[in-house]
C-alpha cells in the first residue's frame, strides 16, 4: 500500500480588512471552492476579531465541504506589518492592533498552521500570478481604497525594501504646499488627497455646505454610509459633485502613477482596491492620462496602466499564495 | 619565458558633464595617478566636444606618465540615455546630442576601448564601491546639481528599470498644485523646485524684483555666473535671500527624499552633486529634518541620509568601474 505523504492538500486563504472578512477554500488544484464574507468589527478587540476570522473559515469550510484536517496550510493578509516570519502583526492601525501573535492564535482555533502576510504585499503576490501582472517582470501596483498601498515587483521579485516596509506609495507626498491633513500625521500625501476616504471626505464637506447631490439619497441621508459602490452609482447618473471629485482624485493618482514611474521606469502600472473595482471603467483612462503628461518620455514610451483583473478576490488569493509556501 | 596575459592594466575613468569634462588615471591597484578638467563647450557638436574629451584624457595619461598601449579600457559617464551596450548615447538633453556612437568615436582618437555610463548611474556604482554605501545593500542617491538625478541600489544590485531609465527622482511632481514649470516641461517636478538650477532661478528673480544680496557682487554683477560655490560663500557670510532660498530647497529636498523612503524604504538616502559638495554640511541636517518630518514611521525608524563623500570624484569613479567591467 502507498501512503500519501502530503494528504492535506487544501489551502484557505483570507483577506482580514478594516471592514470586512473574507475567507476562500482552494482545493489541491487551486480552484476557489467556497468563499465567506463577515464583518470585521474591529471594536471587540483582537480575541474578537480572531474569534470571527475563525467563524469565517469555518464557514467557507463547510460550504465547501472540506474538514479541517484536510487543510495544508492557511494564509491570512493583514493591513499592517508583519514581523516574527509571518507570525506576528506589530502593528494594524485600522485594526487598532499592536503585537498580536495572530497565526498562533489563529492555529490554536482552526488546528491547522497559519501564516501572516501584509494585505498588500498579498495582493501584489495574486497580481503576479493570477492577475495582469503574469507576464510582467516589472510592475508596481496601486491598491485605492480606505488607503492607498503599494506593492512592487521588481525583476520578477516582490521587492520588500531593507526592513519590509517598502511601499507606502500612500505617503509620498504631491502636494508639498498647503496639502491636506493625512492620517499619517502629514501633510500632502497622496492618500490624504486621492483614496476612498479623501474622495468621502471632500464630497461629504460639500455637501455639509449645501451642495445638493444624489449620494444623499443613495445612502438614506447617513452620509456615513458612502461607499465606493455609491460612488459609482451615482457617477453613472451623472452626478456632477461626485463627477467633479473622481475626475480631480484621477489627476492626483495619474501624478502618483507618473512619480513610480519616473523613479522605477516599470513595464506597468496596475490599479485595484474598492474605489477601482467599483469605478475603473471611468477611471482608468483618465489616470493614465494624467501619468502620460507627467511621466519623461523615456519612461512612458511603453509603460502601460492596467486594471489588476482580481476585484476583490487579490487579497484571499494572496493569502493563498502565502499559504501555499507555508505548506510547501 | 612567461607572457603577460593582459600587459594593459591602467583604466580611465571619464566624467562628461553639460559644463565641465573630468577625466582622471588609475593605476592596476585602483589608485588615482592625475585627474584633468577642461571645459565641455557643448556649442561645438559632438566631434568637437569628443575632440576636448580626448584632449583632456591625453593631457592625465601625460600627466601620470602612462602610454596609451598601456590602458586597458576608459569608462565615460554621461549626462543621457546610453543604449547598444555603452556605445551610443541615445540623447543628452545638456549636451544636445541625439544618437551619437561616442564610444566608438572616441576609441578612433585614443586607440583603447571605451565604453558609457549614464552618469548618475556611473555615480551610483562609485558610490557603492568606494563611498557611503560601501557597506549598504539597499540606497537611493540623491544627485542635486544642474538638475537632480537618481541612482537605486536594492538588495546589493544597482536597478536600472525596464528599459534602463530608472532613478528619474527629479521629475518626481511633489507641488501638484501651482508648481513652477521644469525643463522637462510639466510642472512642479522636484527638480524645478529644488535644483541648483532652481536656486539660482529664484535668487536671480528676487534680486532683478530689487532685493539686495551679497551673491551680485559675488558674481560681478554678471547673475548668469552664479554657481554653487558663490553660493555657499554667500550662505557662509550670512546672506538673508540666499540663506531662505537655500532653507526652503532643503525642505523640499527632505520631501523628495521622505518620497523615496516610504515607497523604497532603503537603508539610507545618499546625497551627492554640486550643491552638496558645496554646501552639505548646512543642507545635510535641514534636509534630515524635513525628510524624518515626512516619513512614515516604520520606514524612519532605521533610515539615514548620508553625504556621498566622493565630493566631485563621485563621476570618473564610476567610469573607472566601468571601465573596468569592459576590461574583465
Amino acid at each position: 500500500m502507498k501512503r500519501h505523504a502530503r494528504p492535506h492538500k487544501y489551502i484557505v486563504g483570507v483577506d482580514l480588512g478594516g471592514t470586512k472578512i473574507l475567507a476562500a477554500v482552494f482545493d489541491p488544484r487551486g480552484r476557489m471552492l467556497s468563499r465567506e464574507k463577515k464583518s470585521t468589527r474591529p471594536e471587540r478587540g483582537a480575541a474578537g476579531v480572531l474569534d470571527r476570522v475563525a467563524d469565517c473559515v469555518n464557514e467557507a469550510l463547510a460550504a465547501a465541504a472540506v474538514p479541517h484536517t484536510a487543510v495544508a496550510a492557511m494564509g491570512v493578509g493583514v493591513p499592517g506589518l508583519i514581523t516574527g516570519g509571518g507570525a506576528v502583526v506589530r502593528m494594524a492601525p485600522n485594526l487598532h492592533w499592536q503585537n498580536v501573535a495572530a497565526a498562533r492564535q489563529l492555529s490554536q482555533r482552526l488546528h491547522f498552521p497559519v501564516t501572516l502576510i501584509n494585505d498588500v504585499q498579498a495582493g501584489t503576490l495574486a497580481v503576479q500570478q493570477f492577475g495582469a501582472g503574469r507576464r510582467l517582470r516589472t510592475f508596481v501596483c496601486m491598491f485605492i481604497g480606505t488607503g492607498i498601498g503599494g506593492g512592487l515587483v521588481l525583476n520578477g521579485e516582490l521587492y520588500r525594501g531593507s526592513a519590509g516596509a517598502a511601499g507606502e506609495i500612500g505617503h509620498m507626498v504631491v502636494v508639498a504646499e498647503d496639502g491636506p491633513r493625512c492620517g499619517c500625521g502629514n501633510y500632502g500625501c497622496l492618500e490624504a488627497v486621492a483614496s476612498r476616504s479623501a474622495v468621502v471626505r471632500r464630497i461629504v464637506t460639500a455637501i455639509e455646505k449645501g451642495r445638493s447631490s444624489v449620494v444623499t439619497e443613495l445612502c438614506d441621508g447617513n452620509l456615513r454610509r458612502i461607499r465606493s459602490r455609491i460612488l459609482a452609482e451615482a457617477y453613472r447618473e451623472g452626478d456632477k459633485l461626485v463627477r467633479a471629485v473622481i475626475h480631480d482624485t484621477c489627476e492626483y493618482l495619474g501624478i502618483g502613477a507618473a512619480n513610480l514611474i519616473n523613479v522605477l521606469n516599470p513595464e506597468a502600472v496596475i490599479l485595484g482596491g474598492g474605489l477601482i473595482e467599483a469605478l475603473g471603467s471611468v477611471m482608468l483612462p483618465r489616470i493614465t492620462r494624467a501619468a502620460m503628461a507627467h511621466t519623461i518620455s523615456a519612461s512612458a514610451e511603453r509603460v502601460r496602466i492596467l486594471d489588476s483583473g482580481l476585484g476583490d478576490d487579490a487579497g484571499i488569493l494572496g493569502g493563498a499564495i502565502a499559504a501555499r509556501q507555508l505548506a510547501a
